[in-house]
């Protein structure tokens, strides 16, 4: 479904490219804005509830699908609480409600396009969920000691410090969602979100098609660069790291980078390095010329929010971007009107 | 939600009482009438889905509810289809969709009244679903011999013939829907419905207040007779049995009663007899003279299937009544057209 479809003309056309929370903070801060949203949603997600969907119920991943709905979603809170809810025990613990549905949907309708068209109609959503691709693949990683991990979870899950990762693939090899194509070429702002580096982004740009189609694409590229480095995978990266490594797998050059100069609380930040062993991400733009973007550093931090999160058993401190903040910024590039 | 409120005063208003398929069919019989239809559902299931779903979430038994919402839907096949759909693998395995879908509502709602009218409006429900009790109970057997069997899974499932059950409670005593005793109150016809007579249908007059407002209603009263006796329940038991114990157990006389009087095929009633050692219900009304009720014998069956249930891996026959052929009669009943 194409709820921008009967939109005036005249607005932007912005496409998010990303997957997981960091996908949904960029919605949520862009989705009361008059433009049209478009978000082209990763699928190599393997882990957790949506990985136990993927293999038992034979359908394409749900998660990061279910995210980019319920940001946009205008339906009531007990809708948008659904289809968040996660089952914290018994035989559904750690699945979460809004997978279920969506693979139900799925396995009812016969294709995933029917079934987010469906789930756009009950959350009534504002904007257009686009799954990168429907083929069914996986995401492999390349590491420099030669080594192959295939599968997105245990590239993500990694308990120690790992080789720097040479290159990412997918396999199969996957066709790109033809509706992905359009959205690329007919936007006026591409908006590549903060999220995990080689997991989350990147697989975006894996899908045959898609690095073609944006390097047709006049649009401007905004990318949001990540807070956090993430263990295993993009552990020491500094800013201008984060934005190599997205310009050499878009095979684009970004317009704009916007960077978080607000530090969170010392103590968010000790906690952080001894539980998780991740730091803060550096900004050294100013040292190193990697990129021709205009860097725009800007408080872009969220209220850090201590949480137990049950399902998981794991006990998160989450430094995040402001979806607010982030909207604001991202409105301020794409109406022209960036203060100098 | 009573998506009857807005209707015309001189309609009949239908109390169809009972639980499971029973109440599926009989429902699914009268929705096109013009009529306005509450089905009051009985609230003790604890078996299979429903009854993981009990243990774990700590909700209320959604099963009956969700069969009684899918038969007055009037919304697209989609919604009926996911409400019906059941996981035949991995860890959701014989876990009913619509089952898990009304007690996330639960959870999110607070109350069982919201999920229901959430489901309501999702499925586009014609009529009133009315859960008879809200109190999370119990419902035990006493047996002749002096055993006690508490939990209507253990009382439903019985691989081999027991004593004949001398009464049915619930524990702890149940507290009647508000909700139920108006419609009661209201009725112009109180509809039982078949199914499984001490699990399905006698558990609704247990609740304290049930009875109470049958006996002051002026409503006809209609019962629909079994067609299968049920192992472990009703072995052996006539057509006039069951009626004896709906009496009893309602405080009530029937004012019709229908029974079918149409044979399934022989091999149907052996396939069914070897596998299941039950029997067909035989009607004796003209030789016993157990009820005041008015005998109306009719073709009530519908076309026997053979079906693989595979999520719960048993191979079923379905002598079941026919929807259409029961809600034509019923309907006669109640627009006083009986044909003598």
């Amino acid at each position: 479904m194409d709820s921008n479809s009967q939109s005036n003309p005249d607005r932007k056309k912005v496409v998010v490219i990303g997957g997981g929370t960091g996908s949904y903070v960029v919605l949520s801060g862009l989705r009361n804005y008059d433009i049209d949203l478009y978000a082209i949603v990763s699928m190599t997600d393997s882990g957790g509830s949506t990985g136990r969907l993927r293999d038992q119920l034979g359908v394409l991943p749900p998660g990061d699908l279910r995210q980019a709905l319920v940001a946009l979603s205008d339906s009531s809170e007990i809708w948008r609480k659904i289809f968040a809810y996660r089952f914290d025990n018994g035989d559904l613990q750690g699945h979460n409600f809004g997978n279920i549905f969506i693979s139900v949907l799925q396995r009812i309708t016969g294709t995933l396009e029917s079934a987010i068209e469906e789930a756009s109609k009950v959350l009534d959503v504002k904007g257009t969920v686009i799954p990168v691709t429907f083929t069914n693949c996986n995401l492999c990683a390349k590491y420099e000691d030669g080594s192959v991990i295939e599968g997105e979870s245990l590239i993500d899950e990694s308990p120690t410090k790992r080789p720097k990762i040479q290159y990412m693939y997918l396999n199969p090899e996957a066709e790109a969602n033809p509706r992905a194509i359009d959205a690329i070429a007919k936007a006026d702002f591409i908006v590549i979100t903060p999220g995990d580096l080689y997991t989350s982004i990147i697989p975006n740009f894996l899908v045959s098609g898609v690095v073609d189609a944006l390097s047709k694409s006049k649009s401007k590229k905004i990318y949001i660069s990540n807070l956090m480095t993430k263990r295993g995978q993009t552990d020491e990266f500094t800013a201008s790291d984060h934005v190599f490594e997205i310009e050499k797998y878009s095979s684009c050059f970004m317009d704009y980078v916007l960077v978080n100069n607000k530090k969170p609380a010392p103590e968010v930040i000790d906690w952080y390095l001894k539980t998780d062993n991740v730091a803060i991400v550096y900004d050294d733009f100013d040292e190193r010329k990697v990129t021709e973007a205009r860097i725009l550093s800007r408080d872009l931090l969220g209220d850090a929010k201590f949480e137990q999160n049950i399902s998981d058993r794991v006990k998160r401190s989450l430094i995040r971007h402001d979806a607010l903040k982030l909207g604001e910024e991202l409105v301020k590039i794409i109406d022209n009107r960036l203060s100098f």
